[in-house]
């Protein structure tokens, strides 16, 4: 469980590590928080740095995280800035693309196993054996603090804010900002109808495993919701919209044509709710919109039916 | 020649018709100003706004341009949120897609010639013969003023600025933004050494004509300073810097590799100037650089060389 103090001593560490991204006025009512803009291409530096840091003295033996996707590069890109050795484990069905991303950030990389869920154990394990600090991709409360200094900066960017968007996979994202912005704006957690952790946790009274598949799914294809973040829901009362996968596809499409934003599927989940009326918004109602990855080929952002061209395989 | 008021009256024209774009702390005394966001994916629009509302009651026979290019798409958006009939001349050598761009936003685009200058006289003609509101790129007083709202903007959004880095083509840019924060900030032109009107102007005492070329012809590729522009930049003391068509090149690769920005050649530019340390700030100094446009095929920003894939015609 995490408190809005813990997401202010996260924004005291991170401070000068992280960029404060900018926020636009997109339209009336409607702002966007622009953290694709971010070290590495997503809001997954602030907690990777938090956990770092909040660490004290960190290990020699560095730092070790499971991931082919945005939580890998950013733990890779925020051990170099420190120095540390990190070792980043995924599955061998990884793309080569994203392996070679994270050995390019220093990152020595395993592959190890069919499914993340044998990456993981392995990282788990090498942790425990070498005494490298575990960054987990969501459901540790230094991460989630680290993501929630994106509501601290909200509130600040944008006067009285009722609502703010925020894409889920396994929810560090929501947990923190949520928790950052409590009795102050309410989250929604947006989810592709295909990837529906929080929905499918607040259904059942507690965080079940759900299958995982569609457009998003390489960013937000948790498998089960974090113990966290389902906490952090409930006590705030976070709300749950889900969207289609077209609706994520149209989305990025719009963001690009309209506004010259490049997003990937996950990062442009939170404004397809709005765009395809999944949430539709109260007269007045002050919304934010959270865009938070932009790790794409571009090349795809204009393809005839904006969809990526190949079928993502979840992380 | 304009002056601070005269933007000061386009601001207050334009106000609710385009975009405040946002600014991003970018690095240690560097801040960007993404106005690539801005309606129709450049700035050009907040002149043709200005341009349509100083007229007072716009003619029944609507606007009319000449570009196949930013200028041309913003006078189309323009006149259609006015509801106003616009006619958008260009050389039979302008590509299709630009041509299409026009007439999705309900252009009606002449085809005229194999050169710019011949489709401007056409436009030109068209404007005396048939009393249409007649938009230049960048050479008439609310054209400038309308684009200098950028320099407002900028005093507000950034604190003590010293220095804006502005791409010039025709210089009604550069001139607006002069205008805008005259004896509060310098203003630094920044072209291609492969479309220098500018620096040659400055060389000259006067507006001289250049040859154009390079990867960012295509927005930058005026082939002589407009006249205010030079009259701005002369009583302003504004510096003039040449950038390599390479380290445009790299400048765009850079800014989408390092923050996930999308922009074309031209928008790119100013950036540049400080990438390749053609502009070199004094310690302490703090800079602007404006982004500017960001009408370009994305599945360009990763190729190999970072290079469009064809090469580009001056407008
Ligand atoms: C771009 C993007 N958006 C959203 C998420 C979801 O974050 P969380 O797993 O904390 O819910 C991720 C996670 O990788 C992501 O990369
Ligand atoms: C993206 C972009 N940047 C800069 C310029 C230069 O503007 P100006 O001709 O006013 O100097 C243009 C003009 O078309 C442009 O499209």
């Amino acid at each position: 469980m995490i408190s809005t103090s813990d997401v202010e001593r996260a924004a005291a560490r991170i401070a000068g590590r992280v960029r404060r991204t900018p926020v636009f006025a997109a339209d009336e009512g409607v702002w966007f928080k622009l953290e694709q803009l971010q070290h590495t291409g997503s809001f997954k530096a602030r907690g990777a740095f938090n956990r770092i840091l909040a660490a004290g003295d960190p290990p020699s033996a560095g730092v070790v995280a499971a991931s082919g996707g945005n939580a890998g590069l950013a733990v890779a890109y925020a051990a170099r800035e420190f120095g540390l050795p990190a070792r980043v484990y995924v599955p061998v069905t990884a793309p080569a693309v994203k392996v070679a991303k994270l050995r390019a950030l220093g990152a020595a990389v395993e592959l190890v196993g069919e499914k993340y869920a044998d990456a993981y154990d392995a990282a788990v394990k090498h942790a425990a054996n070498s005494g490298a600090l575990f960054c987990h991709a969501y459901d540790q409360p230094e991460i989630c603090a680290g993501q929630g200094t994106i509501g601290l900066e909200l509130l600040e960017q944008a006067d009285d804010l009722d609502t703010i968007l925020v894409a889920v996979g396994g929810g560090g994202l929501l947990a923190g900002i949520a928790a950052a912005v409590e009795g102050r704006a309410r989250v929604v957690g947006v989810e592709p109808r295909t990837a529906p952790t929080l929905n499918a946790a607040l259904a059942a009274g507690e965080p079940v495993p759900v299958e995982v598949s569609g457009v998003a799914a390489d960013s937000l294809g948790a498998t089960r919701l974090g113990d966290i973040a389902f906490a952090v829901a409930t006590r705030t009362d976070a709300g749950s919209v889900l969207v289609d996968d077209s609706a994520i596809v149209e989305a990025r499409a719009a963001l690009w044509d309209r506004y010259r934003l490049a997003l990937e599927p996950g990062g442009a989940t939170a404004f397809a709710a709005l765009l395809s009326g999944a949430y539709r918004p109260a007269p007045g109602e002050r919304v934010a919109v959270l865009l938070c990855g932009a790790n794409t080929d571009p090349a795809t952002l204009t393809s005839p039916s904006g969809a990526p061209p190949a079928a993502r395989t979840p992380r």
